[in-house]
Parts: structure tokens; sequence; C-alpha cells
């Protein structure tokens, strides 16, 4: 097993009906690799900070058995920062803020050990530094990974059609599935996005759960409803990092397997959504996550 | 068994991306009905239509074990007519005509044997007609189902909860048990609405899938995922239809039996969404209702 996750790790200041954050850590990559770390004894960050970014959460990754070579600290670089802010229902949100600073210039240099991962995620970034990612492996992943947003599509779709040969899954929400491939019906679009290259397409939808298609075979997993959802930011991220970080535990990318790594990964997501941003995804203990799948399977399993 | 439905026979006029349907046979009666007959051998609709009603669809209802004596013809009458148009992702509509015509009147006066209904089902009606309805029977059914809608929230609130009062089982959508609690959170909106009365809750999302509550347990059934919705008209009743049906037809009204009523229901509703009208849900073999279990289950079961 060994398992690397490319994506952002960064500042976020989140501003909820219940709250504001302040200037807190995020990133793709942060709430990934957090949620995978309760299955997997080591994961790999590859990505960038600047000399901002504090030495302290470095160290809470090494404590988690995140290893961070892979994060390059650009000396007198800031760190990348998102600030936005959530509506009352929680579903949709408005960009305040977006300092892209050191991530405009990230063009990563994979150490050795990270190019023989049989797990790769790579996160939402430019479609041009996930081919580049890809291009220096040793050798072809298990399984990769990819994440991806309408924004990609609007500006660099021919290079994402790149990228999109070259996955094995993609992980998208339902209006970027319809924009992807032109098609409402969920269903033709997972088949024409299987014509792409992907194996596999994850559908994320929020609070209405998600979808996991094959080519001849589609499951579903709820979303746990839930009293409160305190902050939606990293929900998808931590989805994903529990999905492969699952996949990665086990080494068995049947469908079988998948489903249920769908079902570990939204279990991820709806601790990440308690709290503010890595609060809760940083802190799950073994017991709770058990119980959790406990209520997934009370919530959606019946005997026909 | 007996079941008693009380709802609408109606004439619709829908347009949809797919084409015009022209007038035709439509209301919550007659699609919750039809739904239901798959499962019981004798269901009896209460409602009222005019003299325009076609005696051959009467007579349609009749050769599936549907007894119409329920159902008041009024001399020299209309029926009501309902016209809508679907956008072109079939979730929003806008109603571009509405007759209530003999509806306006509608004062229901039961035949004796429907005054003994173990199961009876609501359908979505003034308040008022619901009530007259309950008050009618001579003893209180097994189980009472209610189907209610935004605009009685708006118009009749307090008649409303009256009814709320005396029922088992509420179906509404996300948004309308949103506006019924006034909680975002629907576990929330759950626990409030249950104060009112209800002992279960189901909120039907629509492509989304259906949530049914209790006050201590939550199921989650998906909708299945289709290649083409063609007509999304009927679809909420025919759920409603096939969930009490398929209890009629049981006589177990458990929760784990809720469950199993909830998954044929969004079974009925997705064999309703495939064609104009009726015509889909008026023509179900039962091979073809075993395969879409069968789909169901595939969809959604998990073996952790």
């Amino acid at each position: 097993m060994s398992l690397v996750i490319v994506g952002t790790v960064a500042f976020d200041e989140l501003i909820t009906p219940f709250g504001k954050s302040g200037k807190i850590v995020g990133g793709s990559a942060t709430y990934a690799s957090l949620s995978a770390s309760n299955f997997v004894g080591e994961t790999k960050i590859v990505s960038i900070v600047g000399e901002d970014f504090p030495e302290e959460q470095l160290q809470k990754f090494k404590e988690k058995g995140i290893k961070t070579e892979g994060i390059e600290i650009v000396k007198e670089g800031k760190t990348f920062f998102w600030k936005g802010e959530y509506h009352n229902d929680m579903n949709s949100r408005d960009t305040l803020d977006t300092q892209l600073n050191v991530l405009a210039d990230f063009n990563p240099a994979l150490p050795e050990d990270c190019k023989e991962a049989e797990f790769l995620m790579l996160g939402n970034l430019t479609p041009a530094v996930q081919m580049s990612v890809l291009k220096q492996m040793n050798k072809r992943p298990k399984l990769v990974i990819l994440d991806t947003m309408n924004f990609w599509m609007d500006i660099a779709m021919a290079e994402l059609k790149e990228v999109l040969k070259e996955i094995d899954v993609l992980t998208i929400n339902d209006e970027e599935a319809r924009q992807l491939s032109g098609e409402y019906s969920l269903v033709k679009a997972a088949a024409k996005i299987f014509e792409m290259g992907p194996k596999y397409l994850i559908i994320k939808k929020g609070e209405h759960g998600a979808l996991l298609f094959s080519k001849d075979e589609v499951f579903f997993a709820p979303a746990l409803p839930l009293e409160e959802v305190f902050d939606p930011t990293g929900a998808g991220d931590s989805f994903a990092g529990g999905f492969i970080g699952y996949l990665a535990k086990t080494r068995d990318i049947s469908f079988d397997n998948m489903k249920r790594a769908v079902i570990n990964g939204s279990a991820m997501a709806s601790f990440c959504v308690e709290k503010f941003g890595i609060q809760r995804i940083e802190g799950i203990q073994d017991a709770e996550l058990k119980e959790r799948l406990r209520q997934f399977i009370s919530l959606s399993q019946f005997d026909m």
C-alpha cells in the first residue's frame, strides 16, 4: 500500500450563519489526507505552501502518519488563500476573495518515493499540473482518482480531456457531470464520460448523497441526515480521501469494495461538516467511525 | 385488508420537452389507486368528476379491482382540469391553467363500506375535505396517510394542523417540510412535525429519493437513476399508492416493513415517469416489478 494525494494545502476564511472562522488551515490535500489517515498508516502529500504556513500544522500531519516531504515551502512566498461565505441553506456560497499566491507557479517535482504510488489522488488543480504529476510516475498506479470542477471545464476543457484519458475514477458534482457530458440525465452523462477515459464516475450530490457508476453497475450512497451542518467546506475532499484511503487499506478495487469505500467516504464527509474547517476530521476515533458506519447501514439497508 | 384512497380524478394537459400530451386522465387518486392495484385486489376511490369524464376510464378502474362507487358524478358538471409545462430539467414546472370545476364543491359522502377502511390515504386536497373524510369513518383506520402541499400551508395552515393531529404518516417534499416546521435541517423539521401529530414522515425528494422518519429511526430510499424522465406527473402519487398498497397487502406497519413499502413506492414512481400520464402505471407486470425491485437492491445494498 502506498497512497499519494496531490492538491492544495491552504488558508481559508469562512463565514457561515453560525459564525466566522478567522484564518484557518484548509485545502483539498489537507482534508483528503486527514480523512485518509483514518484508514492507512502512511499518506504522502504533494503540494506547495508559503513561508507563512505554520510549522505546527506540518507537525500535526506527521503525527497522523502524513508525510510532508512532497510539500514545497516557498521562501518568502505566501500560501494560497480562499475566503467564502455560506448562505442560510448551506448549499450555496459566494467567494469573497481568492489569492493564488504560491499556487500560481505550482510545478510539482515528485519525491522519488511518491513516483511508486499504488494509489494516487489528483485533487482539484489545473489539469496541466495533474498531467505533470501523472507523467512523473515511474509506473502506472493501481488506481488514479481525479477531482475537478466547472472552472477547469470553462477555461481548460482540452487539457482536462487529455488527463481524463489517463485516470480511473472521476469525482465531480451533478452539475459538472452535466456540463462535461452535455447530457441532463446522469445515466446518459456517465455513459458519455466513460467514452472520455474514466472507468468509474462518482457524482457527489452534497446533502443528497453520492452515485458511483461503472460501465454496467450503479450504486447510491445516501448522505447522513444531520441535525446541523456547521461548515460544508472540505466535505467533498474528505469524501474522496475516505474513499481512496479505504481502497488503499483494503487493496481491493472491485465494484463491491468500491461500494464500501463510498460509504466510508460518506461517513468522513458527515464528520467533516460538524465543525469549522479541519477541527472534526483531524480527530476521529475508531469507535466513532464504527458507530457512524452502523448509522449508514441502518439508514440504507433493508431486507426485501 | 381494505384500502380507501381519497383524492382527485381529473384531466391533465402536459407539455414537456418530449411533446404535448393533449387532454388526458390524471389526478392524485387515479395515480395512487392504479399504483396500489399492483399490490391489493381491491381499492376504493373517493372522489368527484363531471359528466364529461369518460365511462371507459371508470371501466378500466374496475378491471384493475378499483371500486368507483365512491366517485361522485356531477350531472352537467365539468371535471377538474390542470395544465402545466415542464422545463428542460424536469424538476420545475409552470401551471398554465387550473379549472377546479366540480372539485370546488367537493363534499364527499363516504359509501358505507369505505367507512370501515383499515388503510386510508387522504390525497392532496383542502384540509377541510380531508378532515370531513376522517370524521365519517366508523372506526379509526389502522393507518392514515396524508399528502398535502405548500398551497394549503399558505392559505389554510390552521385547518391543516387540525388534520395533522389525526393522522399517522405525512408525505411532503423537502421544501414543504421546511415551510411546515420552520427548520432547515430535515432532522429538526421531522422532530417538529412529530410534535404536530404524525408518527411517521416521508420526505419526497424527486430525483434525489425519499426519506422515511419515525421518532427514532430514519431510512433513505434512493430514486432509480433513469436514462430518461419522460413525464414526472403523478410520480409522488404513484409513490404513495405503492407505499400504502404494499402496507395494506402485508398488513404490517412495523418500521422494517415501512422500509420495504418505501422501496416498492419508489419502484412505482420510477415506472410512472417513463411515459406520459398513466400509460405506464396502469400496465405494470409482476415480472417487471420484481426486476425493478432487484435494481433497487443492487443500487443501495452493500455488505460491510
